[in-house]
């Protein structure tokens, strides 16, 4: 029997799109169904009564949510294609850790350069910044985050290369003059097909954000 | 050659604990560094300069930090011992989301409980009961989190029962009669030598809760 997979998305989606490229790194077919988040869908609440939040998989009547666990379940699941976290324990928890920082760190310093003006949004600026250099040092000089592969880390953080326009334009700065290696492996990565179609228009992205914080 | 095992803890942290069970059940040798947290080792600084935090792992001078991801590499370096995550990817991705729903729900509302008075005290009693009521539900019927065996999510809520007495003494209530079968979830627990021998004693973790936030 083939595999039923659904994807509940919603565009745009950060988290979202980390499912969408693992999903395509293992050639996976999948149906993806956009949510509408102001006004959820029972499969969506029924599959995440917890959170309920996108994205949710669903193989085989199964669900799964939270996006670094579903794309662990999926490098799990499909396994003889594209191996997604590296084969040694050490660099899978080298992997884990970084992406964990992604989520704890990151996320929070976004909202200020979206809605804060002045010394307000230059601190935020200037923490982001700060952010994405320490995880410029962690890249170092390879190509990809954990070597030569792209992979789980890789994943974890390329979804929000596609909304650095829509910071840039709010925030009147330059990503790529603070972090020129950041910006060379986001476009190396843009190069997969797997990510490069899966990733948001950068430019539809900066119109969800100007709807949703008004700015 | 041996493995050298080393782990910088802090007698009482919930997510040492996790470590030293994890070990225990690996039957893994080790060396424990008590850290003073007022006054950190150079050791400790070094091998977590991100967060500076307990706990860290240190296997033949390469850092792990932290605790889930330890867990998870302990789980993939001593492999052939007691396996700690489900072998089915489903069942791991479920021990993995709710392993994070501790991480992300559980340890706020305690310093309610700790720290307040009144109503605020009362509302952070609820709070922390309706959590733990939720992975009552999850426990269900079964000897363990994820079924027969002992493993990752038991390791991850365990070391939170040794400061159960300190909270029901500060709060002045009883989980006991509000989770029962959470109660008894721990005690079997407790009954494991890897769980009772790594587990802070109740009462010294209650000093140390009325030292730290004098009260």
């Amino acid at each position: 029997m083939a595999d039923e997979v659904v994807l509940l998305n919603c565009y745009g989606s950060l988290f979202g799109m980390r499912v969408s490229v693992a999903l395509a790194e293992k050639a996976v077919k999948y149906e993806n169904r956009e949510e509408d988040l102001g006004n959820k869908s029972q499969l969506l609440l029924q599959t995440n009564p917890v959170y309920k939040k996108i994205p949710v998989l669903i193989h085989n009547g199964k669900p799964v949510s939270e996006s670094l666990i579903i794309v662990q379940y999926i490098d799990e699941v499909w396994k003889d294609k594209a191996p997604l976290l590296p084969s040694d324990p050490y660099q899978r928890a080298q992997a884990r850790f970084w992406a964990d920082y992604i989520e704890k760190k990151l996320y929070d310093t976004r909202a200020k350069i979206c809605t804060t003006k002045g010394e307000e949004q230059e601190a935020g600026k200037k923490e982001f910044i700060e952010i994405l250099k320490v995880l410029e040092g962690v890249l170092g000089d390879e190509p990809y985050f954990m070597g030569e592969r792209f992979g789980f880390l890789d994943i974890a953080l390329i979804p929000l290369y596609s909304w650095f326009h829509a910071y840039e334009t709010l925030g009147n700065f330059s990503i790529e003059a603070e972090c020129p290696k950041l910006i060379s492996w986001a476009k190396r990565c843009m190069q997969k097909e797997s990510v490069s179609k899966s990733l948001a228009d950068p430019k539809k992205v900066y119109e969800i954000l100007v709807g949703v914080y008004n700015v």
